[in-house]
């Protein structure tokens, strides 16, 4: 279960009912004239989950394998990471997994060291079917493992790419397994799709689960049961000069991962020039609490007040390791706190910041997990992506391309040739 | 070597150079008049080191040891963890540090359970001697591995905080070894006292050329031969109100510490109220080339006007992995990299991005590391250190303290009350 307060002070004379019914519609529409296909992935996916165990039981190479690596960067990895991240503590048997995504030389070499081919799927995932990082990076490994992809090695790869991409030819070809990715699924908003559930699937995680409490949380915002994500998406845009800033303070170190996958939906999404060639956008920030209260909470309380805060919260850690019933001698004043969880310390820090916030009147919302389970998981990864094209249909913006990255690129190309 | 390179575009009527000398006077005023310590400690904790190998000697749990746990939290961790993440693909031989930093159960758990104690060495940091996670993290330490530091296992544990804190009275009433804290470092100045030393010695690093490195850049400023950064601390403060936000953008992954330690020593100590009663600050973000231009460069490129960015490169990996000459049917448009190392695409990642960040009339900065060693991540380190000091003092605020935290510490000591 989710739960959801939002403390907003709205310093606009806004409409605030008729945004929201506006923008609910936009959204409707969209959905329905399929130019964004994420909203039912939750349901879409599932048949993907049983083809991805059935296949699995028939490979070889994958019953024998206990490494599952990615190939990917981006869209193509950081949300698979971010679920992987959530719950690699609690799997114990499930595959390890490993993410190559920056040919950064370092940590390329570190990686490619730990890998043993004869036990490891080597998944590619591009949606474009040419990222440079993500082709040069499998190329090293064809070449470091003598993956030989024409033949006896196929079963080993994977690719997952765009119908029809160069990736997607090259897989055909040479009848390496291709799993596509849906044309109106962009790469950002593909997590549901092949690029995660395929290697979480494989990882040995409960996608199942997974998707259907992102199918929940879609069919309930489209049964307009879902107020407060409208809400706060009419507050964060119709407030974006006062406040260009989100900062996400997650109370919980395995959502790191996650918060970076925010941290690309948000800022790719609606960092983008309008239809009135306005700049638009919020800029997002991911912290972890309560280690970050400590690096960013004195910005947040005295700086300019340049951001809204999201506390996300679990509600139960599933340890609850009791703070021993020790006093140390002359720091008895840190004694309060023993006899109660680690947890409820968090809890505790988590609460006390947010109330010491909304006090400077700043503004905060507040997400709360019951438990740290699938469900949940799935129905948070959907929440972020409704608000996101919610913020984005406010905006008046192309939500799901990227145009500014373009010329990088170009450049790039230049150098080397 | 460091270099350095400023593209700034002054929109303001600025007196730079009035600007420049003034905020210079004052940084020889505060190292003058010892306000702030942390300026001096390139020379000042060199007789630290030789004191901590010496003693490593003489203890043979320190010889038996293989980690270093540091317990700690903000200024206590983060510079002592960046530095580590820095080196640790170079220092094979050095012990494993782990820390122990948020009290979040499930990482919490994970940590404890990799923890030998007959191999380990505890060190407790906090200035302020009483830290409630570091305390409560320590007790569970205490519980957890029989830890008896009245008597025999004292020799295991070691103690950073200032001198006459409670844990500093705690650890010499039962004879722990302790080590201080300048009286006029603030804990996020503090990673060139015993903060880092200490822990990084021990564990094997080369603190004696890291130092050396700070010295020489501390050494250059005062000598009036860093004149890009007193233009950049002008240029940050002056602008801003058009430009809230400073983006990292560090091109290597083992830099990703180093953008934590950078986000709280800029967010908390220009975050602040100045002597106008005006909140003042900059927004610290830290990200990661080339996978984060998957993810943020859209919103720096079409997104709102209110970033500057400072891009950290590396001109040297150490492994020069060549791409492949490996051309795949159907993806021969990615071949133009071949035969390059690595370190080329993610160096000309970075270029091509500067470049087209400069096109778009958005403010950037260069900072150029010829070689990853120690020398030059000292430099690197007080460079930002002094980069702050100049923008708090131009903001005319207090650099070193934090008041906005307070609130919610006393918050969170109701409600356990």
């Amino acid at each position: 279960m989710l739960q959801y307060e939002n403390d907003f002070i709205w310093n606009k004379d806004v409409n605030i009912t008729a945004l929201m019914d506006d923008v609910y519609q936009k959204l409707v529409t969209e959905k329905e004239s399929k130019i964004a296909g994420y909203y039912t992935l939750g349901e879409d996916s599932l048949p993907l989950v049983d083809h991805v165990l059935e296949n699995s039981q028939t490979n070889r190479y994958i019953q024998q394998s206990d490494t599952i690596v990615v190939i990917g960067i981006g869209g193509s990895s950081l949300g698979t990471k971010a679920i992987y991240s959530v719950f690699k503590h609690r799997y114990k048997n499930a595959k390890r997994m490993l993410f190559l995504e920056n040919p950064d030389e370092i940590d390329l070499y570190e990686k490619l060291a730990s890998i043993e081919k004869e036990k490891t799927i080597f998944i590619v995932v591009s949606k474009s079917g040419s990222t440079i990082e993500t082709i040069s990076i499998f190329k090293e490994i064809i070449s470091r493992f003598y993956l030989n992809y024409e033949q006896q090695d196929r079963e080993r790869i994977i690719a997952i790419t765009d119908f029809d991409s160069l990736l997607y030819k090259f897989a055909q070809y040479y009848k390496i397994k291709v799993y596509t990715i849906p044309d109106n699924v962009g790469g950002r908003f593909s997590v549901l799709s092949a690029v995660g559930v395929v290697p979480l699937t494989l990882a040995g995680y409960d996608m199942k689960s997974l998707l259907s409490g992102a199918a929940t949380m879609a069919n309930s915002f489209f049964e307009k049961k879902e107020n407060h994500l409208l809400e706060k998406a009419v507050f964060l845009t119709s407030h974006q000069k006062e406040y260009p800033m989100n900062v996400v303070f997650s109370y919980a170190n395995c959502l790191e991962d996650f918060t970076k996958w925010y941290v690309q939906l948000w800022g790719e999404s609606l960092g983008k020039i309008n239809k009135n060639a306005q700049h638009v956008g919020l800029t997002p920030i991911g912290h972890i609490g309560s280690v970050d209260q400590h690096s960013f909470l004195q910005l947040i309380i005295e700086g300019p007040r340049d951001k809204t805060v999201t506390f996300i919260k679990l509600e139960n850690f599933e340890k609850n390791i009791k703070i021993p019933n020790i006093s140390l001698k002359f720091i008895e004043k840190a004694d309060y706190i023993n006899g109660y969880t680690f947890n409820e310390l968090i809890d505790g820090e988590c609460e006390a910041t947010k109330e010491s916030i909304i006090q400077q009147g700043i503004n905060v919302d507040e997400i709360t997990l019951d438990r740290l389970n699938e469900k949940n998981i799935g129905k948070l990864i959907m929440y972020y992506e409704l608000l996101t094209s919610l913020c984005g249909k406010i905006f008046n913006i192309d939500t799901y391309n990227q145009p500014g990255v373009e010329l990088g690129k170009q450049i790039l190309l230049k150098k080397f040739n």
